[in-house]
């Protein structure tokens, strides 16, 4: 089933609140998005595919870094339609469509680029096999995701919406059906969301099983600049937000 | 720093104990020797290597498998005592040297194999190299060590010796320092015994550096007939015991 939670309005209403506040303090701002760029390769003269690509930001990012082609996809035409208009003297092209329907790009390319999309994705295998056809040999797919720990888990109400508890004054994150491969409906902005948890193994085999090698993958800790602008960001070295795997089509 | 625990007489008296249950219901023998044995490739007329061997029981399978040559290394002398005199009739040989030495061995194998052993030693990269050169061209390397999401985390004295908590009549495993590599000190048969937590990215990025080339990795659920065996390993469910990898020498 293809999920289109930010053509909600509930959802983007908030989403939208949070992602533009002004201090940017959010987990994108301060660890995923700048994670996802260092993993890039120079960009000058690439074609680049960003798959749920939402307010366009990384697609413009691309374009000014060098990258002689950008095309952005996403779902939610509110998200796109955002994209348009913010970057509308970037010369991204931006593009409503599935993920799940990427086989009907024509294009090639270079680098394909996903931020925190595919968990919303119920069949990884079709995925990576789609996105390996419309990758140039040797291309590059880089990809951030909800991290598998944190994704499995299934709170219930005794755990007060919390994924953590404080025991003699420290943090420990509550873990459980990290086994359990499949959909997770979570509480978010008001409505339900629907993810799909995969456990480590899941993942890396499923890249390995669709011809993508392994080049890289990342659990960041938070640096000191980060700490300071916010402090509770250290329980990330109890538990990574966010994994990062570049891999390259063989 | 090399350690030593399984020739300290207390450690070995308590772990001597727990292995040789005749019920052999302990999570080595209902979860661990079976899924590291389902992923051996055809061994008749290989050469394999057993690091960290212990009793020496999975040699004297890989020579009752067809191996021609079955090399079992243990820095314990008490393990390899017991592994020469359990299985002097096999055509293994079993030599006392720990796994930060093993680049004296002058022979080269088709097959490195290593059960629960690599989380005792600290340098990584240092003994995947040594396992690189002693693997002929395609050779695997197959091991199990603990689970990282359990490896990293440090208990206080507020989580009494447990590492999972009922929280609404649902487990809750608790997972800290998951981001913290380096070394652990746990309390297990009346010892302290060190460890080494290295994270997901970490295992999977020193493999890669080391070229090798990940073919396999399992996070094993229990079957119906274990669990009917031992009902509280349901809680693999919520966070595998171990991790196994398979891998090819590139």
């Amino acid at each position: 089933m293809k999920q289109n939670i930010y053509d909600n309005e509930t959802f983007y209403t908030l989403y939208d609140e949070m992602r533009n506040d002004d201090k940017k303090l959010s987990a994108n701002d301060l660890i995923e998005i700048p994670t996802i760029r260092g993993m890039l390769p120079d960009l000058r003269g690439k074609r680049v595919l960003d798959l749920g690509c939402g307010y366009g930001d990384n697609c413009a990012y691309f374009a000014e870094s060098g990258a002689k082609y950008v095309l952005g996809t996403d779902i939610s035409e509110h998200m796109i339609g955002i994209a348009k208009s913010t970057h509308m003297n970037s010369n991204c092209k931006f593009q409503v469509l599935a993920m799940e329907d990427i086989s009907s790009i024509p294009d090639k390319f270079d680098i394909v680029i996903s931020s925190l999309a595919f968990h919303y994705v119920e069949d990884f295998d079709k995925l990576l096999k789609d996105i390996h056809k419309l990758l140039k040999e040797n291309g590059l797919l880089i990809f951030s995701q909800e991290h598998p720990i944190g994704t499995g888990t299934i709170l219930n109400d005794a755990c007060n919406e919390e994924d953590c508890i404080d025991l003699g004054n420290k943090n420990y994150f509550l873990v459980s059906d990290y086994n359990v491969n499949g959909k997770r409906i979570v509480d978010w902005n008001n409505c339900k969301v629907v993810k799909y948890h995969r456990n480590f193994s899941c993942i890396i085999n499923t890249l390995q099983r669709q011809n993508f090698k392994i080049e890289d993958i990342l659990e960041p800790t938070p640096s000191d600049e980060v700490l300071a602008k916010k402090p509770r960001y250290k329980n990330q070295f109890d538990k990574p937000y966010f994994l990062f795997i570049k891999a390259k089509k063989l």
